[in-house]
């Protein structure tokens, strides 16, 4: 079958690689869609970062590049073993649309077993660390990362999914339970940005405010915020005060990880209120003590999402709680092109983009 | 009335002042005992730095330097108007002990108008922003600053509650309710590590263990935790990780402000652990990003301490809770020899002190 493999910075190719055959009650999934990630574009960039090296095998799967891309896919169920259930308790049949929870985890290490795989000591994804991805036409995977999407479910915008998940992890790491009442500033409109936006407004969220600098994307995120700042037009900080009776957001996620709007950010909120960190950082994470000191803030952490999350946003997502969210579709192509159409465009054009799905089935990208 | 009063950085005078007045329903108060704390230290070595001058005079006591010294300080009722309640709500009289909140607050901002008056937007102290201070025979304060202190209770050791109220507010800050199953690392034993130590222990914490580099400070912290590690020999982490199934401990008290300790400190957290700072920072506060955000840590920021801190210091303190706390009095000096035998004790030796303790009160020092 024909997969998209990661052999370096700049290299990845399209080869032809023995179909996956399916153990141990796995599954077999003939792929539809799957999505360019910021970690697989990092990859690209400055990469082998994540993905495991001849020098250093994945704990879990034991591979190293050349690795099949793409943790974001969807497909539909080829071949299922008698008895397979879902992760959400499903009999698997062939022909059945599913999401994958693409994460591989030890689930024995003490994260693991207190609520916490997003943060497994081993953790890994496939299409990153191995197992096979979802830039290939099939990919096995056990019968539990399977989540059955209904006939109603568009399985083009399936894979957004994932990325969905990641801002819905972010709000359930802030620790806050009901936001009806809640302001929030996200800095940053770029994918995570946007993920975090859609779940805001799923959850409910009071006020929320955006932060963002290039027309496009405050384009993209004008329906999901009461109100888009240009960092470059005002003081966010004082335009979040006007905004909030002279009080000061009460969550901020950094969504873009730069100490420009680390200032801005934790200067937007009220004494006491929480600085949710979903960005990587390509510089030194020096907080503002004065203002974190004087304000007792909160400082919590993002990584990736667990269980929950993901079976939280396929709900969500199939309940259509994230209306509009096939907008952050900004280009399908094919398999073959994922170099050239996909990486390249997002390294030339990255703010021009939000997501980029490729398909191994060009009979999909003919009729969308 | 003598007092000792801040002009500069290395200049303070002992001076012949106005007795206060007592005004609006004050009380007056003939001074016992009042200590040294590191902010006061602080001031000496590189202030004015919260100490008001006259470009910047304190926005509620309209004061600036010179300013009467002391913020942790005791004493005896000396002139009560009728029907002046106190803190917790005792009728006043003359010649009763009491122990004073020394903390100036707006009552009006955010925070004070939140259960957060020790971010109040306007803070002060008594002994540092104006409104007396303790290093003066007598002192004029409202009487709901008052905390009276039962025959039991000796006053040369109340003193002690300002500094021991700063750790039960680490506590508080942590978020953390139930101390009986955790285990807490605290980084640093001079007099704000012991205080979240003596803290501890009055809580039930569960496992408690230190890390310091100085002989002396080991051995003044020695029987408040079930562990001292010396982090010149040993890796902190490790013994820490030794000590709690592999797992990590579950809250780390900064009380040193440095980044060794910081990266120690973090490295010894379990997954989802919680640090607080409580330490002042003469360096930038550049967190180790990777452990925090693949552990998904917490940061939590402990300032000065509020009203329940205070009232709960102040029961727990009568209640005999902090035995052995009168160990932290290292020295007893007279208010006339509070620059040389108080401040530049402190600049000269300060490892060999905790708490050095004055008083305007000769005779009290001659039977002490």
């Amino acid at each position: 079958m024909r997969a998209a493999r990661f052999y370096a910075a700049g290299d990845i190719r399209i080869e032809d690689i023995p179909e996956p055959v399916p153990k141990d009650g796995e599954v077999l999934i003939d792929v539809e869609w799957g999505g360019i990630c910021g970690t697989d574009l990092h990859e690209y960039l400055i990469g082998p970062f994540m993905i495991p090296t001849n020098e250093r095998p994945h704990p879990l799967t034991g591979e190293s590049a050349p690795i099949t891309l793409c943790h974001e896919f969807c497909g539909r169920l080829s071949k299922v073993p008698a008895g397979a259930k879902s992760a959400d308790g499903q009999e698997l049949k062939e022909g059945m649309a599913v999401m994958v929870d693409p994460r591989l985890n030890c689930r024995t290490c003490f994260s693991c077993t207190d609520h916490a795989s997003n943060i497994c000591a081993r953790m890994g994804f496939r299409g990153l660390s191995g197992g096979g991805g979802g830039f290939a036409e099939m990919v096995a995977v056990p019968p539990h990362v399977c989540y059955p999407l209904p006939d109603g479910v568009e399985l083009a915008d399936a894979a957004l999914i994932e990325p969905l998940a990641v801002g819905r992890h972010a709000l359930t790491a802030s620790g806050v339970t009901d936001w009806s009442k809640l302001s929030v500033l996200v800095v940053g409109g770029g994918p995570v940005g946007l993920s975090v936006l859609f779940n805001l407004r799923a959850a409910g969220a009071h006020d929320v405010f955006l932060s963002e600098p290039t027309a496009k994307r405050q384009d993209q995120c004008q329906k999901l915020s009461s109100r888009v700042l240009d960092p470059t037009q005002v003081k966010v900080p004082d335009e979040c005060r006007k905004l909030t009776k002279d009080e000061g957001v009460d969550v901020v996620f950094d969504c873009a990880g730069i100490t420009p709007g680390m200032h801005d950010g934790s200067a937007a909120l009220r004494p006491k209120g929480t600085y949710v960190n979903v960005a990587g950082w390509e510089t030194p994470f020096v907080l503002p003590l004065g203002v974190f000191m004087f304000n007792e803030l909160t400082l919590k952490m993002s990584l990736g999402y667990n269980e929950k999350d993901f079976g939280d946003t396929v709900r969500d997502f199939i309940a259509g709680k994230f209306e509009g969210a096939e907008q952050m579709v900004t280009a399908r192509i094919a398999l073959e092109d994922v170099q050239e159409k996909g990486f390249e465009q997002l390294v030339k054009h990255r703010d021009e983009h939000v997501k980029i799905l490729a398909t191994p089935k060009r009979e999909l990208l003919a009729s969308g």
